[in-house]
């Protein structure tokens, strides 16, 4: 097959390292950008170059911020009693958006997956116990992570793991998701909605 | 619901310029980008820089190249008397893959879509058509256009504006798709195929 000049071919190359971007895909954007007008490319390039530049992590909650101390961790009124544990940075924002949590965050970076090598040494999990141990003002630990195989087992790890604590350690509610037919639920979270009905009055 | 840091906001509006990327999946890749070693990350920016200085059209074919002169266009071993005219410089690439055309390519630059200002004057024809006053070799005109509503209507504006040119006017093929199943083939796919049937021997 003939070969696309190196530039394009170089560049996606890089591109296929996005997630679920394959070489086909990558090309498709590479020809995207080669439509855009010059002066765009550039600050697609620079855009790109200011991330590492200007982009770090908080060194409270490790989340990404462009201040010394991210939004939340520099705003005084929320609740310093409350600590949710995440996977990652965006998961924040997630949560944010319910509007239903006013405590604190902390990004471990990943959920234990040791076949992608994501082990405990590679998680922030040492950085938590610090944390923990640090600040005594923290009463209730939320491990809010997705109840898949990976995010559960994490729990269980960091459930063992944090026994020591003597905090409250609580975990997202499983059950019927809002808007969800009886009919087409699968057996688990049914169960999981059984087991964690609830009273009406 | 709580935004990103500015830069992560900015690359993420600009990446959704790419196609088929929305909000959603621009922040995706930009938090990818977040994960992957500074240096990569520079490189990345570096490349998309490249992009705009070192590709070029070539200005015999119009398709993407880093020379003065494209690969094809510059190969003396490539037959003159055909051109095949294409959407895009990808075409070429998935023409080139068959290994069944020798001649010289043209690319359109696109196809006619007025609704999205795809118009005439947009597209290289007066280009072509300066090329085929210009050079006599030329015999045969490949219209390969993706055989969808705009590559056909392409083709019917092309063979009544090339009329005067007294060339041959040929288009792709048109029939059923190798490992195709007649009972799932399309009516149109079909009647083409009947159409176009050949003789076994």
């Amino acid at each position: 097959m003939r070969r696309f000049p190196e530039p394009i071919q170089n560049l996606a190359a890089a591109l296929t390292k996005l997630p679920g971007v394959g070489p086909k895909t990558a090309l498709r954007y590479v020809f995207a950008l080669l439509q855009l007008p010059k002066e765009e490319l550039l600050q697609t390039a620079i855009l790109i170059n200011e991330l590492s530049e200007k982009v770090k992590l908080c060194p409270h909650c490790f989340s990404y911020t462009q201040k010394d101390l991210c939004e939340i961790c520099s705003d005084p009124r929320r609740d310093n009693s409350k600590l949710c544990v995440v996977e990652t940075s965006r998961d924040i924002s997630t949560l944010e958006a319910t509007g239903a949590y006013s405590g604190k965050y902390f990004v471990l970076g990943g959920v234990l997956n040791p076949i992608e090598g994501m082990t405990p040494e590679v998680l922030r999990i040492q950085p938590l116990f610090q944390k923990l141990r640090e600040q005594n003002q923290i009463q209730e630990i939320v491990l809010a992570f997705s109840p898949d195989v990976h995010g559960e087992t994490t729990m269980m790890y960091l459930t063992k793991q944090l026994a020591g604590f003597e905090k409250q350690l609580t975990r997202l509610a499983r059950g019927l998701p809002a808007g969800a037919s009886l009919e087409f639920a699968d057996e688990v979270t049914l169960g999981d909605a059984i087991k964690g009905r609830k009273n009406l009055k």
